[in-house]
């Protein structure tokens, strides 16, 4: 009811991610068994219209920038063709024990289209 | 349990900056009375480490550039002494009609120390 | 990452209902416009299993009861076959003044098949 | 800004029983570390009247009932003296393989005054 609390977007960009990685093809769920974790180094987003209780919204995830030791997406949230924010994440691997890790390929590959 | 969500660092920073305003002695519920609403523009924030479940934490809210149209903050997550994130947001007043307005004056004075 | 959050839930909930009214074709938007609004009297989740960072979800939505002034749905989330949580939520409709008002006829049909 | 959303409650409600359980003076996170995880079973809120941004509400929580294997909370959120919601958890104890556990003795500790 009302307008989408802004924090929420970060809920929508983090669901971008995960369904650009099922769509890589890799096996997340396997990486977190053996220990190591995707995480958050830094995200930020710009609103520039607000989505409403009720809308229908599309996310729209591609990768940025890619090194060894992080990744970057650029993340869209779209009502029809209207751009309702911008968003950026960059994320790091780490083991068990908080160290950085290098990226495995799967998760550096280009986005799919949609 | 476990770590807190990355998306939940700007609630956090909201409360920060609710208890800003409080402590601004600015009437805010009067003025959302009037039709005026305070917008998250932009945000942002970079991890240091993690706040896991049970932590105590501490959120120092600051102002860091006013200008007619919109307020920045900066927030600092604590536990303790060490700094687990650092985050900035950057509002503006709209009206009704979703029209900038002047930040009232209230909103503008610097931060009370805490 | 991790387990999924036992309020988040309900924001699963919420999807599903928002999702029966979409499909039952009335025009929540218009009710909201027009000063209505659909606020949740009472809720309840019992969980059974945990749902798990990139599990795919299914939300089933029922209703279960109707009256003048209430309306209640059952939710029960899945993964493929296997049930996590069952929950219900009890609906009415208030006007500006916070009254409770007759529920709209086409949010009582029954729910489509999903 | 607006209401507070109704799955947020479950977000005070937890962070009274952890206040509740820091109070009782048990080391929840030695606890977790030796593997055992508190998990809500079942949760329930009934809504009276909405909390607004920038209210100041107290939760007062308490133990309503004990088990060898389950805790009973409930929940009461505040505005000044006026009730806003009532809830109620079940809480179990669990082991890595997903066990339930006896509680331990100090989280059956009657709730402290507040």
């Amino acid at each position: 009811m009302g307008f989408l609390h802004h924090a929420y977007y970060f809920t929508y960009f983090e669901i971008g991610r995960t369904e650009l990685l099922r769509a890589a093809g890799g096996n997340y769920r396997k990486m977190e068994e053996e220990g190591s974790l995707v995480v958050v180094v830094k995200t930020q987003c710009r609103y520039h219209r607000p989505a409403r209780y009720d809308d229908l919204i599309r996310v729209r995830t591609k990768i940025v920038r890619v090194t060894a030791a992080k990744i970057e997406h650029e993340y869209r949230i779209f009502r029809g063709e209207e751009l309702l924010a911008v968003g950026e994440a960059t994320l790091a691997v780490i083991n068990r024990d908080g160290r950085v890790q290098m990226t495995p390929e799967w998760m550096r590959s280009p986005s799919p289209p949609n």
